[in-house]
């Protein structure tokens, strides 16, 4: 399917940009307006782009619908001052109900729930449901159109960053499987990041990984490898060199148990499981057992 | 734990966000050099700001280890042209490959063993491993800053999109199901949006909800009802009118089963219960019964 975005209707356009870029972090904004009173919206079109200066950009999109701003982009036109909180699994239906659009004046921190708390070096107040929270100062918005569906990114520079205690590991650091983050994706769809759905690749070395033009040819062309596969192959820095007695022992009993004509297929397939468990050095050892 | 981005070093402050800002979607942006080179790499300061015009934003940030710049960057100050093309489970262990910093002029689709394939509107290459591809013009390159860490926003607009019929439903949408993406979150980990992980909340009404403010104290206050279950019952335009028929036969069991003095709590967790299957009209009834 192709789409001209000149060619179809933005609602249209709008939808399948949102099921495609997913998942999305939710910048949970919480700004006042010039009198005071407080407002607390989510937004997906949100994300880092730079830690020196911290550097968050969220966008208050025009609405497709009928062109009308959102109250957040007019109070920090306003005031030019937010605080970004992120959004945990525990908080996410209320966060959805705060995406109500109540009248202006009104609290989302009344109508969703939310405990408003004093920012140190800003005038909007904190969540104090969210596990981390970002006072912010704006630093320009840049309006990419002026009709509905046009983006306004408001580019935040973090003053000061907050972290529960609860979320952090012992090292530390903040946890993946503690802070239990939501993310917004396409329609109703939401996305929970916690258990099966976490998992780690090791950063590649800055020594390069050989690549897959070094792969042996019987090993890129395999039925049984996965690109996967392939790709944490090719990420060593060199191909590790054959060691027997490792060999024997991984393959031993597949090489009891079948014909030296059928073995091949077997030994990518012992591979291929190897490399599911991100055990490439004895992956590496299988692939090169020799007949 | 409090963080003041002025005193403390960029590169601990950057792992702060990375954690606390996630998942992020992931743009793997093919560009090609003045002399035709292609060059393929990740992004997860990455996102959609708006739909009309259809504008992605993109961030190769200057590298915190030692200031240099990624050749995306170089690319597109080059050539104005990039495809961003999302990443899905299958083709995630290539993606890290390719952001090995291979020399200048290596190609990625190569190291990495993608296909490119040519764009229609613009030079560089999209990616046929992935689900869908942008074909974009860059509008804009905005410096935050000049040391390292700083962002560099890349404003790019959409001039075609390119999906893969194998992830659409049958309703013509991306399926969440099917497109099976990837994001990227702190440290080495990323985040499968597939599965359990997936879940939904429907969309509020044009009409708002009640708010908390509207709920009884009873439930408002209760032991047993959490945030999420609050959000929900505050969700509804108006408080279901009682059901004495529907109440009964929801609560007969309990009723029958527990003395009157303890009934309170066990109608609270049955309500609960009933939130957690999205029932909010049936757990409304639930909390309306009298006695």
């Amino acid at each position: 399917m192709i789409i001209d975005p000149k060619e179809v209707a933005t609602a249209k356009l709008h939808g399948y940009m949102l099921s495609a870029i997913a998942p999305r972090p939710i910048a949970f904004a919480s700004t006042i307006d010039a009198e005071g009173n407080a407002n607390l919206a989510p937004y997906s079109f949100f994300n880092a782009f730079g830690s020196n200066p911290a550097t968050l950009v969220f966008s208050p999109a025009r609405r497709v619908r009928d062109n009308t701003i959102k109250h957040t982009l007019e109070n920090v036109r306003q005031c030019g001052e937010v605080v970004i909180n992120v959004v945990d699994y525990k908080m996410v239906q209320q966060m959805s109900l705060a995406s109500c659009e109540y009248p202006a004046g009104t609290s989302e921190f009344v109508k969703a729930g939310f405990t408003p708390i004093a920012s140190e070096k800003i005038k909007p107040f904190r969540v104090a449901e969210s596990p981390v929270q970002f006072e912010c100062k704006v630093k320009d918005i840049i309006e990419t159109g002026m009709e509905g569906g046009a983006g306004n990114l408001i580019v935040c520079e973090i003053v000061l960053m907050h972290i529960n205690d609860q979320v952090l590991g012992e090292d530390g650091r903040i946890d993946a499987n503690k802070i239990d983050l939501v993310a917004r994706m396409g329609g109703d769809w939401y996305c929970r990041a916690s258990g099966d759905a976490l998992f780690t690749i090791p950063k590649p070395n800055e020594k390069c990984g050989i690549g897959f033009d070094q792969l042996p040819i019987e090993v890129r062309t395999s039925r049984y490898l996965t690109g996967n596969d392939l790709g944490q192959l090719a990420n060593v820095e060199r191909i590790p060199e054959a060691d027997s007695a490792k060999i024997e022992s991984l393959v031993l009993s597949l090489s009891n148990q079948y014909p030296k004509e059928s073995l091949g297929s077997h030994l990518h397939q012992l591979a291929h499981e190897l490399l599911e468990n991100n055990r490439v050095e004895d992956a590496w050892q299988v692939l090169q057992f020799k007949f």
